[in-house]
């Protein structure tokens, strides 16, 4: 299995489109770094965007299988920047889950660990570089 | 450093906006794979995009400090995807690059190695778990 995505560079400053095959698209920019206009996100928000997307996923599917019923769900994601050599990579990142709903707390947690520690392929990729941790509130509670 | 997004679930389906701290959004979801309705990118996608995003950001800044005019850049990426356990990875992502201007080969050639091997904190990251090649045209030639 294959999957592409394309970029186009959308004016004279380093904005770009980026676009999957089904014709959806972000925008994203280096401007954060260069002082410049900055109306996208940057290539490691990025990163961040998709760990916490790819774990959404994972636990509103894991928890409908446990017939748990979600009112609302939110992500916070907070990550430590390191320099090393001429590139920066994230040497802790950690997920504030904010879940809503008739939700068991412990398959809560149970939803969240399967999610991070066994399916969701962002978060394998990155913990190669990066420490995850994670904590949660539900119904606004700790 | 750090660096923050948030991620918020948009509908009852497995749809998000994931938002970074200076309120730019981009649309994320899981449905390519469940079959449901589909108007955002799946974070395996955002990584894709992260990777094209970062080198194209280093690409057009080195050509510019080396003097080169870029009319056009773009680029296409595709990447193998493999099965491991119970997640997916990219086994080998491969990027084309595709830029018109008055660029001398030689100098664009290097703008993306100094990227790949060097700058791009995103290809740092995702070379842990892929093997990352590339290729370009010069104003369409190879």
């Amino acid at each position: 299995m294959k999957t592409q995505i394309s970029l186009n560079r959308i004016n004279d400053a380093v904005n770009f489109k980026a676009t999957n095959s089904k014709g959806q698209s972000m925008l994203m920019d280096g401007s954060a770094s260069l002082g410049g206009i900055n109306n996208g996100v940057s290539p490691m928000e990025a990163l961040l965007m998709a760990l916490a997307g790819c774990s959404a996923i994972d636990v509103v599917m894991i928890l409908n299988k446990m017939k748990q019923k979600i009112d609302d769900l939110k992500i916070d994601v907070t990550a430590d920047v390191k320099k090393v050599d001429d590139y920066k990579e994230y040497s802790h990142i950690h997920m504030r889950f904010h879940l809503k709903g008739e939700i068991k707390e412990a398959k809560l947690q149970k939803a969240i660990e399967m999610s991070i520690e066994k399916y969701c392929s962002v978060a394998k990729t990155l913990e190669k570089t990066s420490e995850i941790s994670f904590e949660y509130t539900l119904n606004n509670e700790n």
